[in-house]
């Protein structure tokens, strides 16, 4: 089982062509960053054409057991998941109408503070807001997975400690390995770990010790160390892979609508721009390398199938859907 | 199995209890008459909130195994659907969206033209439109069933010709019987008994011989006329009960946001108001009489068990959802 948990590329038949000549079972993607919830609703439009263009390739998978049927039947499941909770507006309702669509992930806030909780950009952390609290008991409820990878750390903490269910971090690395701003502390780790939630490890350069330079003996050895720490069944991989996409879309990412002044984004990463990767690892067909890395890390074989894939799938049949 | 396949009620416990005591297993319900599509799932996000307050009494029901289910556990069966095509806008991509969120039923038009065809009250039927035609062929790959209830002769049988799958015609009775404007044509019956499509009875008083003065004999004689024409597997009922709505709701449903003079809305029924009903037909718990009425016509048990409930379950199992 091979499962990345986060991708954002400029999909084509092309990349959904590469997921399978790279062996993936399921990729979560993101549909949405500063969508409201109608242009959301334009992008899982989007998706379901893509589902009824490329069925051959892909399926849409709102399940464990979806991803196992797209497995058996030789393509990719494709889980849906927000990076802001900006579809849902200030409406609670819309939570269960989104689940209802597919949307399996959603972040509670993306650099900037949210009606929920703080980015991890903001200089004030608020912590949860009244609203943040009543949305966590409501994702709780109908199974949305909370993903807190671009919040802030009081804002993180509170949410793990309020969520009746696990949380993820679907895209980033421990900060003691390398201490860029998206990368999570130690308190947060140690938390996430104690409360049964999911790591997903980044592949993206900003979040890699040396950049695009990082080896991959380095990122292996983070790996080593982390599985030391806390065991291997709550990590996973969450590559945020954002192929083919134009430098446009890195502006879209961080800037939204929220600025019209690119170069106040207020961050630590110069213009937007996505980052050469490591040469190890470009596109869908690299992840045998990884595996191969780990192994030659030393890992078992149980701890490399969990990171490469069945703890995702484990943490999908317990936290999609109600419980 | 008891269903009936329209009510558009002033939803309350009291009749949703109204439903379990009248041994009620499913109700097709009006979730959008003129709703753009956000009002629309403002409307769906409000009955998710009912699903979830009153879920010792109603379920929320998207296949035939739904309703199965919601009478072995002792509760009705709610179906969704909207009677005009307005929450899809002009954007094909919506019909999916909806299906997703578990509409199953969807009129392409209601008393005007709309963008798929016309309604019954326009001077002149355009039949399907080039949209129309797309959205039929969409309707019956997702599997919304297609309700003709308040369209045009021409439009609907255009769309029986042209619709791969059967479709419905969810509240209305034969203009044979009493040629009221809502009510349908031989040439309609016939066209849609030979393609394998359903017929809902009305007990809305307007579209019964007599109006509220109708009696239930004269109910039955209608119905074993049916009977004895097209047999009585594509019979069930649709009896568009408004329960507890007030006068104004009869004013939205008939001039939408479209007029602003409702002495204009151009019909033969006089001010916008909902009609005194039957005698014998009041609410949820009345559909015995009925039903007795149907054995005192001499209708024979398999007859009347497919009328109450079992042709619309099966038309569900077989138009819900992809073929």
């Amino acid at each position: 089982m091979l499962i990345d948990n986060l991708q954002y590329a400029n999909w084509s038949r092309r990349i959904f062509q590469q997921m399978r000549d790279g062996g993936v079972d399921a990729v979560h993607v993101t549909v949405a960053y500063h969508e409201d919830f109608k242009a959301c609703i334009d992008q899982l439009a989007l998706w379901n054409r893509r589902f009824e263009d490329h069925g051959d390739l892909i399926m849409r998978a709102t399940s464990a057991s979806d991803v196992r049927a797209a497995r058996a039947s030789g393509r990719t499941a494709i889980v849906l998941g927000s990076q802001t909770p900006t579809p849902i507006g200030d409406d609670i309702g819309l939570i269960e109408i989104l689940h209802q669509l597919g949307l399996r992930f959603m972040q509670l806030s993306y650099d900037n503070q949210s009606l929920l909780a703080s980015g991890c950009r903001e200089e004030e952390d608020t912590g949860l807001t009244r609203f943040g609290h009543q949305a966590v008991r409501e994702m709780n409820r109908v199974g949305l997975v909370i993903d807190m990878s671009h919040s802030g750390e009081r804002s993180t903490l509170e949410t793990i400690e309020h969520s009746q269910r696990p949380i993820a971090i679907t895209h980033a690395n421990p900060a003691g390995w390398y201490p860029a701003r998206r990368n999570v502390s130690d308190a947060v780790l140690d938390a996430l770990m104690a409360s049964g939630g999911m790591l997903g490890l980044s592949l993206h350069p900003r979040h890699l010790k040396g950049e695009a330079d990082c080896t991959l003996d380095s990122f292996c050895g983070m790996v080593v160390d982390l599985v030391d720490r806390y065991g291997a069944r709550q990590i996973g991989l969450g590559s945020a892979l954002c192929q083919g996409q134009p430098d446009s879309v890195a502006g879209w990412m961080r800037n939204g609508k929220w600025t019209k002044r690119a170069e106040d984004a207020g961050n630590d990463e110069g213009p937007p721009a996505f980052p050469k990767m490591p040469t190890w690892f470009w596109d869908n067909r690299d992840f045998t390398g990884i595996q191969d890395g780990l192994v030659g890390a030393g890992l078992d074989r149980a701890a490399i199938d969990g990171i490469m894939g069945e703890n995702w799938l484990r943490f999908y049949g317990s936290n999609f859907g109600p419980t």
